[in-house]
């Protein structure tokens, strides 16, 4: 027996609108196949969406459908794509970048425009929410055997520029990707670009002069109130301030610039 | 095979006071059959609340359960209503108007006031929280085969007064009745009001002046952080900002009148 | 035929973190297995958390797999724990007081620490997020079949301090323990303290003079804009304002202390 897929819904367009879609999917999968992930995140966010998509949707089973509307250019000239990759995972959005690094990390992904003519009844017209008129009936068709080459002819993904660190023996020179509930700031500088050993790091905001903090394998060892820099679970490093905000103590948000230096007396 | 019915459930309570209706219906329905649509609706706003549950539930399969808790009166003379529809989908929620544009729009309601006594040892006795103590357990049973005129006598429901806008071939007085989380104002006034050639349309918040302001299809087409008038997801005209936020931008919220005139030169 | 169980989520971890978890229960749960309680708790509050835990999991069915991740002190030396009880629910969190008073009410628990080494490849290595790497691993296990002491050796679990009121037949002394999304607070004083028949209770926040304040039954009875006494759903005492907010409006939130006062003429 085939399981049915799930589907995966991931949005900043928050509940009400997310509501509309699970209508959509619900007349055509069974009870218990749609999966809120984030309706949440930040607003038009692209960059961030991706970064976060790639990190939830990962670990799903091979085969599920994951639809990400995180959407400014909805009504515009960006595609709207379905995405078929290596493990059987089909993802549906808008091409605008947010699929594509989970596309990249789940394998081979082969992408189609999705031909709005091609959904039937179930899509609808509209320039305002195609989370609702054309993603959501896409994904219900992909989650009952439609394969993705049938919604509409092969396409080339626009690819978003992920942000690369600048990595050398001493530097890292890159920025922060996410700033969760916490207030903690996760950069795209990997951990393992730092060796086991060290116990301090300098840490720079900007292009102004960095300062030593405290390498912590935990908020705990880190101490409450103080901040410092640990490994964060995205195996990125991250800025933190134990049952504190970095987002606040530091002033910053998604896209500042870090420079993280080694230090000799580490 | 007779499918067992979603139930969902739309809440102005909170997630931890939602999850304690998911506790009864957890005991008495399969796994997946409750669907969230939301719980963060504006504390004690049933206009829009009424609003939204329409615009979310109205796509679900003939047969769904709609649970709404947007409950102000809890505890008063305000009567608990179970409502069945013509498409057998079934409505539970306090009569201060909440269900009635979902359950007109659903077809020929049926509306039956809950009687307590009825729920059985499922219901609970209390006067702060109806979503728990009766209407879940008055889901409950409508979703496992109870009919709504079992649950108590016919009653004739409070209709909420929805605004209703004036239109004339030249003016619409409405007001606002939603603001999302993008800050976009949808107002009363059907799309439809306007012909499908005009790009500009005259605006008034309150009794001042209007101002022209262009009539957008999409958001991208408005351009970044400019202010006009588009066709929303609902069949309404909404104020927007793209990638920016109208309630912001025009001080408006729920309630605020608006005022739309038909141009000469469009 | 055994019912597969289902796994609840409660965290202060936000959609995205909890998204992450919900990966790693979808690779071994069938579709619909997952009930998301709420992940928006105040962060590191144990003691709050503690507290509505127990309100929201404590009516789901018996064998229902509970998972709290309220874990400010992730990575340090608190025991991750399983915990059996009566009813045969389980329940997996950080040994940090947030699953007791759940556990206590669900009969007879029978704690074990969590070895990471036996939860196979399921579990991932990590100091900053176990609800991903251990909790979730955990639950999926004990969700299909395993038995709690399988994860690991018996253990004894610290007991979070759970504030208990001072009750005097005239006086009770305690405090604030949840502050909901109205604002209303809810203190740690059963309503069964005061007599049925008072319409009026002395209050204080900290050391203070009393005033007299309305005992009503429900926010109807209290009037639009009053602030007043109720017994709330949690069959404890709590301190509103009908249609507004109390914490706003007395300054105070969880932890807050409170003195109720029975007044000669009630």
């Amino acid at each position: 027996m085939r399981r049915q897929p799930l589907v995966t819904l991931t949005t900043d367009i928050g509940s009400a609108y997310a509501a509309q879609m699970k209508a959509v999917l619900a007349r055509r999968l069974p009870p218990g196949s749609v999966v809120d992930l984030a309706h949440d995140l930040r607003p038009h966010a692209v960059g961030e969406a991706a970064f976060l998509l790639r990190a939830m949707a990962v670990g799903f089973p091979p085969g599920t459908v994951h639809v990400a509307v995180i959407d400014p250019g909805v009504g515009g000239s960006r595609a709207p794509i379905a995405i078929g990759c290596a493990d059987g995972s089909r993802l549906v959005g808008p091409d605008n970048g947010v699929l594509m690094p989970l596309a990249e990390a789940l394998g081979r992904p082969r992408v189609f425009r999705i031909d709005r003519a091609r959904l039937g009844s179930i899509g609808r017209v509209g320039t305002t929410f195609d989370g609702r008129d054309l993603f959501a009936p896409a994904a219900a068709l992909l989650a009952t055997g439609t394969r993705p080459a049938r919604l509409g002819p092969p396409h080339r993904p626009v690819r978003y520029a992920v942000p690369v660190p600048e990595l050398t023996a001493t530097r890292a020179v890159g920025e922060v990707v996410h700033a969760d509930r916490f207030g903690n700031l996760v950069t795209n500088v990997p951990t393992a670009w730092l060796p086991d050993d060290v116990r301090s790091v300098g840490v720079a905001l900007g292009t102004g002069r960095s300062r030593r903090l405290p390498l912590a394998r935990s908020y705990v060892e880190l101490g409450t109130g103080h901040l410092g820099v640990l490994g964060s679970s995205f195996g990125l490093l991250e800025l933190a301030v134990a049952e504190g905000s970095a987002a606040r103590r530091l002033r910053a948000n998604v896209g500042s610039p870090v420079r993280f230096e080694r230090l000799r007396r580490a």
